[in-house]
C-alpha cells in the first residue's frame, strides 16, 4: 500500500493551509534543497515530444528518497477545454525501490513554480520591490501573485494577456484577495514600473513576449513560460545585457531562454547564490533574469512538503499499487494456486 | 479520472484468464509491436543507482500512445523479505498529454517478461524444443515455463537455483500444472539435453552463471537476469561463439551481456528477426542468446493488453489523478474562491 493524495485531495489541503502559507513553507524547503543541491543525482527531463506538445519525466534523488514527476505541456489544450500542464508524482524508497507516495502535481506544480519563482526573487529582485506585471493570466498567474506578496510583500499588479477573458479572470479571483490590479493595454505598458515581471505565456515558439526596447535597468525578469526546445519568451539582446540564472544548466541550454545564446554564454545555477558561493543582485540598474524552466529537485521538495503535511491526515487514501507475496521470490502465489485453465477449477 | 488497475486487480485477471491465455494474447501483441518498431520514440531508460539497487523510468510512445513505466531492481530484497523488481505503469495520450490508464506492473512484468521471451525463442530456439533448464528460480520462474509450454510447447524443466527453498518453492507450484520436473545438482547439470537455458538470476555483480565450457552447440540461451551495468550472467567467451540478440543495442550495450564485448561487436535487433528483413535461427548447431534486458516498448504492449482486455470490467476502478477545473487558465477555480486566509472564511 502506498499512500495517495487525490486532486481533490490536493485541493482541499490548499484551501484549508492557504495557498501563501504553503508558499512560505514550500520556499522554506526549496531553500533547504537547494543548500544541498549538491547530493542530488540530477539528470535532464525526458522528453517525448510530439506535434501538439511533450510528455515529460522528471526524477532526482538525494541519496535517500527518489522522485519523480509526469507532466505533459500541451500549449493547443487550453482551445480545447483542456489544460496546458497536467502532472502528477510518486515519492519511493531508494534502499528498497519500493514507491511510497503518489499524489495529483497538477496544482502542486502550480504552488511550486511559485514557490520556486519566489525564492529565485528573494535573492534577485529589486529590494523594496512592489509591482509585479504578469505577462500572461493564465493557470499559473494567481499562484504567481500570491507568492510574490507573502514572499516579497508585493501587493500592486499589472496584468496583460493577449486573451482578454484571462485578464478578467485573474482579476476577478485576486481583486477580492486585496490586491491593486491595473489591466494594461499591452505588454509594455504592464511592464512600465514594474519592479518584478513574470512572463507565463504558453506558445510552442520562439515568441518574443519582450523585446530589448521595452524593459529598462533595475528590474528583474522571471521567465517561466519558455520551457521546451523552440519554446521561448524573451528577446536574446535582452538576456545578453541580463544577468542570467538558471536551475540546472545542462537542462536549460535545451530548454530554457539560453537556448538561444551561443552554449557557452555565461550563467549562475541559482543554487550556488543559496548557498552563498555566488553572489544574486548586488548592483541596484542591475537587469537579472531567473531562467526557469522548472527542475525535478522543485517537485522532490514540494512532493516531501505535502507528504510530511498531509500525513495522517482525511486528504490522504491508499493505493493498493505493488504487488507483495508473502515469498518474495514466490510471486506466482498471489495468483493463488491457479492452474493455467481456469475452467477446470 | 483515470482507469485504475490494482495489485489485487491484476491478480485477479491473471487467474481470470490464465497465465498461458495471456502469453498467448501478449505475445501477439507483442510481435505486432516488434514488427512496427521503427514508429516508437526510443530512448535508453533512465536509471538512477544506488548502493543496493537501481529505479529506472522506460517511456515510450507510437506517436498516438505514450507509455511508462516504474520499476525498480533491488536484488538484496528477498532477503529483507521484498521483491527484487517492483512496477508500475502509466498510458497517456499523445494528443493531449493526459494520462488514461494507470496499473501496477509487478505482476504485468512478470507476464511480459515471459512473452518476450517466448517470442524471441519462436524465432531463436532449436525447432521441437522440449526441455528448458532454469537457471534462477525465483519470482520469474513460473512465469518462464508457462509461457515457453504455451507457445513452444516445452513441458520438461531442468531447475537449478544456489537456494534449494527457491527450487522446491518452483517446482511445487508448477507440478501440479503437468511439467516434468528435473531438479539439477547443479547448473552444468540443469543445462545437460536442455534447448532451451533461461538464466534469470539476480545479483548485481558481475556473475558468471554460465562458462563457456559448460554450453553446447545447437541450444538457445535466453537470458535475462543480467540487466544493469555491472551485472551480467554469462561468460564472454559463450557470447563470443554465440549469435547475440538485442532488443534496442543501445540500451544493451549498457545493461546487457554484451557491455562485457566491444562496443562495435555485432549484434541483431530482435525486430529486424520479427519483420523478415534479419535471420533468427539458420542452423541446428547454432547458439543464439537472447540478451534481454526488458525493453521499453515491451511495457508499452503490456500495458495496453491489459488496458484493452481489463475495459469494463470489475478489475478496473477509477483514480482521480488530474485536476481538470471547467476553465483550463483557471486553475485557481479549484480552490473555490478560497481566500489566502482560512481563518476568516
Amino acid at each position: 500500500m502506498i499512500d495517495f493524495v487525490d486532486a481533490p485531495g490536493v485541493a482541499r489541503w490548499t484551501v484549508g493551509s492557504g495557498v501563501e502559507a504553503i508558499v512560505d513553507g514550500m520556499v522554506a524547503s526549496l531553500e533547504r534543497d537547494f543548500r544541498r543541491w549538491q547530493v542530488f543525482d540530477k539528470t535532464p527531463r525526458v522528453a517525448s515530444h510530439s506535434e501538439h506538445g511533450v510528455i515529460e519525466l522528471m526524477p532526482t534523488s538525494d541519496g535517500v528518497e527518489y522522485a519523480f514527476k509526469y507532466v505533459n505541456g500541451h500549449p493547443i489544450n487550453t482551445k480545447r477545454g483542456l489544460q496546458t500542464v497536467t502532472a502528477f508524482g510518486v515519492l519511493a524508497d531508494v534502499d528498497t525501490g519500493y514507491p511510497t507516495f503518489m499524489s495529483e502535481m497538477t496544482l502542486l506544480t502550480a504552488l511550486r513554480t511559485a514557490a520556486t519563482s519566489a525564492m529565485a526573487a528573494k535573492v534577485l529582485a529589486p529590494p523594496d520591490s512592489s509591482t509585479l506585471a504578469l505577462i500572461g493570466c493564465g493557470a499559473q498567474a494567481e499562484f504567481q501573485a500570491l507568492a510574490f506578496r507573502t514572499t516579497l510583500g508585493i501587493d500592486t499588479l499589472r496584468l496583460w494577456d493577449v486573451d482578454p477573458d484571462a485578464v478578467e479572470k485573474l482579476a476577478a479571483n485576486l481583486e477580492p484577495l486585496g490586491f491593486d490590479i491595473h489591466r494594461a493595454a499591452h505588454a509594455a505598458d504592464a511592464i512600465s514600473s514594474a519592479d518584478v515581471i513574470t512572463t507565463c505565456t504558453a506558445d510552442k515558439t520562439y515568441a518574443t513576449i519582450l523585446h530589448d526596447d521595452m524593459v529598462g535597468t533595475g528590474v528583474h525578469i522571471n521567465a517561466i513560460g519558455g520551457d521546451c526546445p523552440g519554446k521561448t519568451e524573451l528577446d536574446p539582446a535582452l538576456l545578453m545585457r541580463s544577468d542570467v540564472f538558471v536551475e540546472y544548466t545542462e537542462q536549460s541550454r535545451i530548454e530554457g531562454e539560453i537556448q538561444q545564446l551561443p552554449t557557452d554564454y555565461p550563467v549562475t545555477e541559482l543554487w550556488t547564490v543559496l548557498d552563498g558561493s555566488a553572489h544574486g543582485r548586488t548592483r541596484s540598474d542591475q537587469l537579472t533574469v531567473f531562467d526557469s524552466v522548472g527542475f525535478a529537485v522543485e517537485d522532490f521538495s514540494a512532493l516531501r512538503y505535502l507528504r510530511d503535511s498531509v500525513r495522517g491526515s482525511m486528504h490522504v487514501t491508499e493505493l493498493d499499487l505493488i504487488a507483495d507475496p508473502v515469498d518474495p521470490k514466490d510471486l506466482f502465489s498471489l495468483l493463488g494456486g491457479s492452474t493455467t485453465h481456469p475452467d477446470s477449477r
